[in-house]
């Protein structure tokens, strides 16, 4: 969806969302801006500090929990229809950073199967290999398996149970004025999400705690649906409502928000051959102009260029190190085709690495999906 | 709803439908008359026998799977809010019958309990009893315990993942044209009983069947709505359409035909002691003439008269016996009190037999409940 001064605005958690200007969101939905709580982090992690998480709803209840030393959980979801692409690593690595900060959180996580069979076609035989496969490239990027819940939908009754119980007190204008007008389906896996938000808050899970929500900007209409529901069911239930942290949506590689499995050369994933991730990279949109004489003359665009969004949102560590790109491209000292090298070869070092952990955190992977 | 002439008729199956020409349903919606399929079936129950199941959809595929010895199921229903009424006692005796027509049949029974929450406030571990004392009902009636599949809801993942599938593919249109302007959660409910009418045919239950579900005339919306999710999703589950036979309506006690539990003198129970049966016979609306000299004059109005009905459909076994009854009292030579005082004593008998039977039940029902 483009953005507009129109303050109709409705962000699609199906679609793609272009949201240029996520400042406007503090005005329209209420997400509060994250500055003023970043402050309090101890070690705030990159997302932070390079303002890619740049909302948040209560986020405080999250922080004074880890203060108090009291529970907490941090979830998420993950629809098994293929490798993880870098959208999931972004809100896998704020699941791992939020378990991290306190031995009393506990880390959920949904694996999607009903909702790819239902969209994608895939059987439950195909989704539970895939499954293994995303979350060992989950637990190689850090998840604690001792502290995480991970359930497939089409087992987890409990979170079936609520979506039903809270199909009873939505009505059709709550939900139309959420999401617009959709098919019926969509609305019953707007309710399974919000079954799977509030599941870690049962008692079998220990009863009500604050559990954070990291998801992109596109992702708030759950949110807030979720935050609806809990209230309405807050006698029975005494869910306290989830909080959220929001962040920025990256690019495919071919410099728009419409991230395409079809085109497999539109997007990293963490299964990428590090040789194919580098010709991946090489092929990226830049902010580079026509010439290399333009380029020295006039400077890069950085802002509008992929792969210096790949080391701001991904792959370099050191935020000088990001910084000083930054500065190097817009004042022309750098060229297109030597940065892009540069990043494929970082890209391509990370991914070696990864995979390397990742198979030895299969098995891992296999008992925490196959629990029960 | 009433009757009438209106062609835009909407049968109700979550509200009062009183229905006083079924023979309007046959061009209104396609249900097929019995009376030609009734002379093959060798022993016809008495429901059968006094027209009590007035109408079917494609009853042909079961008299085929039992002349042929072939596999099918028999499926109903049961939300546990209290002791079993009337109504269920003829859903239970038609299962029951249907499924001792042959060793090839599976009676499936699903415990609506998460409907109970929703719906009655009912916690699980209420309705948990509840369903092991209307399933002792059930048995005492002539469940087969071992060609028999009883789930609760709360624990049937299969049916939630059917709904959650089917919700794919049902269209706001479809449904609203079944059922009418809905709040949502009355639409979810009516795909989850799509998933319970169709779990028979799923491959860990052998694979698709032929399946017969009895129900009341007014709720063969839900059928009509499952018919056609089976047909859409014919080409994933090769789902043969399930059959239907539809049942009269039985009335209140005080002779409409809103059942209210919360009014108890209005409805019998198989849990009533006979003495309070008695009582609420004894108390019935009736056919009779405001005088006796009316009465013997004029005649009563069986057609008009609870405990007829009472006699009709459930209490008298034999077909000469209640003949006679709507003779004499067509005749006036019946008295109401007399009438009633014959009839709540063959009541109270029933209820005694039938109680003795049950408490010795109850650990089968157990079992049944908590098989995994």
């Amino acid at each position: 969806m483009a953005m507009s001064n129109d303050k109709s605005m409705r962000l699609d958690p199906w679609g793609t969302s272009d949201i240029k200007d996520y400042s406007e969101l503090f005005e329209l939905f209420g997400i509060e801006p994250i500055e003023n709580l970043i402050k309090k982090i101890s070690d705030p992690g990159h997302y932070f500090r390079r303002n890619i998480i740049f909302g948040h709803r209560e986020l405080g209840k999250i922080m004074n929990a880890i203060e108090k030393n009291e529970e907490y959980a941090v979830m998420s979801g993950i629809k098994p229809t293929g490798a993880l692409h870098l959208g999931s690593k972004m809100t896998a690595e704020e699941i791992i950073y939020f378990q991290s900060l306190s031995k009393k959180s506990k880390a959920f996580y949904a694996i999607a199967d009903v909702e790819a069979y239902c969209d994608n076609g895939l059987p439950f035989s195909e989704t539970a290999e895939i499954a293994v496969n995303n979350l060992a490239d989950i637990l190689a990027l850090g998840l604690e398996p001792e502290r995480a819940y991970v359930y497939k939908q089409s087992e987890e009754i409990r979170v079936m149970n609520l979506a039903l119980i809270f199909s009873r007190k939505v009505t059709k204008n709550t939900i139309e004025a959420i999401y617009g007008e959709r098919p019926f389906g969509l609305y019953l896996s707007a309710l399974v999400q919000a079954g799977d938000i509030l599941l870690p808050q049962l008692e079998d899970f220990g009863g009500p705690k604050p559990v954070l929500v990291p998801v992109g900007a596109d992702q708030d209409p759950h949110i807030r649906l979720t935050r609806d529901l809990a209230r309405k069911h807050h006698n029975e239930f005494k869910f306290i409502l989830p909080s959220a942290t929001y962040h920025k949506l990256i690019r495919s590689l071919t410099g728009d928000y419409k991230m395409s499995k079809r085109d497999p050369m539109s997007l990293l994933t963490l299964d990428d051959p590090p040789d194919l991730a580098k010709k991946k990279v090489m092929n990226c949109y830049t902010g580079g102009r026509e010439t290399i004489s333009e380029q020295k003359k006039y400077g890069g665009e950085p802002e509008k260029c992929v792969p210096y969004e790949l080391c701001l949102f991904h792959f370099c560590k050191g935020d000088e190190k990001v910084k000083e790109m930054y500065q190097e491209c817009g004042q022309g000292g750098r060229t297109c085709g030597d940065c892009k090298a540069e990043i494929a070869e970082i890209v391509a070092n990370f991914l070696s690495e990864h995979q390397r952990k990742k198979r030895s955190l299969i098995q891992t992977a296999q008992r925490l999906l196959e629990r029960d």
